[in-house]
């Protein structure tokens, strides 16, 4: 029954761990493993648990900003700490952060928001990972993040999109949209701008280069230089988003070119009219900027943060970037999809550890269209 | 006015010729150049016209399948010959071929198809590359060629499609496909199976895989082992294109299994009821193959040239053996339009010769959708 | 320890079947399983044993290239069918095949080739996938396969095909290479040839192209019309590769050209002078052919066939279509190397079932470079 | 001589304008130009001279960082302003920004930079592109940019840039580089290390990615979770950036982790040692991040620009995000190499406007092993 032994491979267990049978039903196996720390360890971090659960080891942070040497650095997964005799939800689950205690309660911070002093969670004693029924559907997504490819049927792929649209309305959690400047050359920012007004944009995470896009096609009818309307090059195009940038900067904001009438139609216009918040996170490539764009990282990644708090659904669309910083701040019970015609970004969003994204490989455009005819007409 | 020497610069005028003004108009500039032999030959072969036209050298061909070595090789361009005192169109023009004369008539043919001590053209005088207005046209291709792009509307391309197809049809010529397999796992071959019915598709170029996943999605619903309604990988799914090659096997052919009763929906069945030809070339990876599938490749590359005849228009679909095939074997004033997700594709095509291609880079089941709706619905 | 439970997750175990522990050690788990007959032929499809042995179920073919409906298609894995009471292995293991007897042993054979009357094997029964060592190795490949990425060291992937081509010569295996043109334009082509004269090259499958290219290099110094030296695109350069295949029909073969002294260096050159045996496989988008070039599939892919038996190592460059073609043919237990600039070649492989493949996403010029310098000189 | 007219298509003269020939020689064709305001001020933009120089336009800037609507949007070539009777080059070019008079000089500035009251171009009139002899060489750069491909030889696009190097030094220029972190992941760390040591690194500009995955190789010897050694995924791997990056918030900055004798080898640690300066610029996907990534984008781009001064080749290596926020920085003048294994990233250089890159599409880590080779040792 050698298969069955492969199912172990790559797993603590095959090196060095004793174990034996605790309990077996026709569809159970629980197995009792003794073994040294480091693989106890490493069998906590793949969501074993203890038999006798010890305390988590707290330790002082040692300065403003900096956890102890060995602390515990959080993953995607919703997390749970043994406090009082009980397993505890931690709050504000993000990636790459750390777990401190705030009113005797565990939360998830930034190693940067650490105060000198403060309790930081050390080691991997009274931490686990809970693997509940949402997770189920994550390790669905995870199948999906390995199978990128362009040769699956984007139909399919649209209606699983729209169920999670559905869901996450039914359920009163927010659907936030992630999109890059290519859907304003793609023809995506104008389906969008539909979605946006039958209810289903909650919040829009970009950069300044969206916003720019979006405004030149408006007033000029150009984006990187090319007519929007039939695709040729125009004279003097490349100088067209500095002189919608320009008009912007007089104005001294996009809803104050807005509110003066001078900017009348596009998804900024829409965002602004129908009050959907937004965060244009500055970039080193910017040019400009737009008044709107927050140039300091801090406050653009806090603000991100905060419009991502209630998410049910996170939509990627064609941006790298914003895309991997949004994976980073996510829980990764929130389902994350991010469509691009460039397979190497959908590997890279799952590589940076991203694993509930369901990467798509299609055409931006011709993809939102199809969102927006099933949401709103289907 | 130092701008317009740059406008000459790759051309051979600017190494070593001299010229001058002959005709100067408000809109056109007639120029003499006079230069050594190999410059005159590199001029014509841009386009230019001699003043003093000499006779063609013809040279007889030393042995079956041979060209004398000096063989002037063609290109996609409509070409003319001087014969006669008159200046005569190339027929089957095509690339890659030589010179040689039927009847009094220059005609091209292939290297293989000569026939020992036939004349054959031979160097570059008296013949000439013919520049009309469908080739103003195909000028316009050739800027999107250089511009391949996912930044560009699928939409605009769309429209640019639909009217070349509206075009082909008005002038009574046929609208060739080339699809590639991956149309049927991405849904575009449902589509595809609309158009033919609607009378857009003339014939069909493709290989064996094209009919064995086509016929597999039909038979056992999936297509490459992966369900074709749902996107999930099926238990022996792997062995389903095997069950279908050989089931085709047992009836003889594809018509064969439809006049049985036993294929009864899909691409190939329609292409069966409809009597729209096509033809499945073998390739060196194939399985089976299909008894439909043509493995002698001499046989094959006729078939496609026969079916290439009277072309309008020839679109290809996510395939760049079969796209390269019907490139090398097209005159250059018929529209070739290149649908695929992979830049590189459209990329490979056009380094190959075929600058008259328009490459898509989208996703091959979306766009054929817009296509599909635009020209039959629309 | 539910994780446990997760990972028999996707197997036929977690879907209705009752199990028992048969044995358990501190590191082995034989574990007994009860179900119904699907589930049984799905593990053994796994490769769990039977513990009753059913001898297997021969039907005889109804007709010349066609197997009965429940054929056994096979897969790459090393395969043994139950006969007179002991496991017997499977000659020619290839996929996509089925299986035969001749002179009373199981031997995997093509469809096309199944005579009418001759026993092939249908069902589950009396057939298993063999789990040996060499197949441990494969499975590392498989993780490597999975992890296809430019953002892997190609100094640590050189070093692992180095150890794979030594241990080849060591055990008096065959090293295989399927390359593709695109390694004259890259300079790969020149580090083949010192390979070659190195004694690392058995056998060279690949197609016209690769031939044309490196004639058309060695006598008119380009390749696809740029210069080799410095880049530049040559003056009539499109026409030199036809000019290069008219020369060697002229002679009659490549080795007629060499014996003639017409050709005298490159790759071609190479292996004629060093008596290393190549097969050039047609396909349909062929300019000439050469005359080495097979036209004819069927005898193409027998010489395929017949030039891997013996292999050890197979190394693909830069190409998919002879790629994929020798992936089908090849058993499971042969090392399969694929090296390509776009990732989604090396996927695709994988996708079609070659999942021993090693794939290798770096520029062939200079990684085949890396490798002659560490097998020549390192 | 129908070919003429064919170049000039696409320009401004074919539509409208009349024309005459002013001087003719063997080599110069001058052409006078007789247009309305608008194709006259496009010719202008093609680098055109006008007969009688107009005096430029100066408007005053409405408000601090906004220009008059109708200023002058700078491109990366060379420039000069029609200034007392003379045309006076213009200083600090850069692509995207505008011009203004700093002590009767023209400058150029970013909008933001901006003072209210101060002179800024507006129109097209009293300023010129020019064309000199170093823009021929970057014409040359044109065509190589166009010409994207692994289809060409890595060895000869090597030496090119090698000349380019040794060029740079020559002239007593700076060598810039603009890495992405898939340089660690790759092995081009350990090279520009080495490079960096020989005096071939003037300034590395690049962000918190970077910084973290090269000081993780160093301590942890994992890069995104993956040994460095071994190319194998290790546990726990996916938190030793955060350990990474909170031992260097520990210490202060990287040179303080370097001067306390922790941090003893890398590219980081070479950098510090060597008195290189580098600039990395956070972005909106930073983890931490170390104490020196500016998140402040308005000081990061400047500390960008301030290194840009004075160099003489900037060299990207697999970073669009870093790579265009140089371009934009960047006088046209400078050549631009941007090395890439993803043919889209130097695509979308030159579609941004850095038509003087050369995109070279190949293994980074590969790359940079053959450049010090011929730097260093060659």
């Amino acid at each position: 029954m050698e298969r069955v032994r492969d199912l172990f491979s790559g797993s603590p267990l095959t090196e060095g761990a004793s174990f034996e049978v605790l309990r077996l039903t026709e569809t159970e196996l629980h197995l009792g493993v003794r073994a040294d720390q480091k693989t106890i360890e490493d069998l906590l971090a793949l969501g074993f648990e203890q038999d006798q659960v010890q305390d988590p080891q707290w330790q002082s942070a040692p300065a403003d900003g900096v956890a102890p040497e060995s602390f515990y650095s959080t993953t995607h997964h919703k997390t749970q700490v043994w406090l009082d005799g009980e397993w505890t939800d931690v709050l504000d689950q993000r990636m790459d952060g750390c777990l401190t205690l705030k009113n005797s309660t565990p939360v998830c911070i930034k190693l940067r928001d650490i105060k000198e002093g403060s309790p930081i969670l050390t080691g991997f004693m009274g931490v686990r990972l809970v693997h509940d029924s949402s997770r189920e559907e994550s390790h669905e997504f995870a199948f999906m993040a390995n199978d990128v490819s362009s040769e699956r049927r984007a139909e399919v792929q649209t209606k699983r999109v729209v169920d999670l649209a559905r869901k996450a309305r039914d359920n009163g959690q927010k659907i936030v949209w992630v999109p890059g400047p290519v859907i304003v050359h793609t023809g995506a920012s104008r389906e969008l701008e539909l979605l946006a007004r039958a209810g289903w944009v909650d919040s829009v995470l970009s950069g300044n280069a969206l916003a720019v896009h979006d405004i030149d096609a408006q007033w000029l009818g150009t984006s990187l230089g090319v007519s929007v309307e039939d695709g040729r090059v125009m004279p003097h195009g490349h100088s067209h988003h500095m002189r919608a940038i320009n008009k912007v900067r007089a104005h001294g904001s996009i809803p104050a070119a807005v509110q003066a009438g001078d900017l009348e139609s596009g998804l900024m216009h829409s965002l602004v009219e129908n009050k959907i918040p937004y965060v244009l996170a500055g970039s080193i490539r910017d040019d400009g900027p737009l008044p709107d764009t927050e140039m300091d990282l801090f406050k653009a990644q806090d603000q991100y943060a905060e419009q991502l708090k209630g998410a049910g659904l996170v939509i990627i669309l064609s941006t790298m970037l914003h895309g991997i910083g949004v994976g980073n701040m996510l829980s990764g019970e929130v389902p994350l999809v991010c469509v691009d015609i460039h397979p190497a970004v959908a590997t890279k969003l799952a590589d940076r550890g991203s694993a509930h994204a369901i990467g798509i490989v299609t055409d931006v455009g011709l993809f939102v269209r199809r969102l927006r005819e099933q949401l709103i007409e289907g």
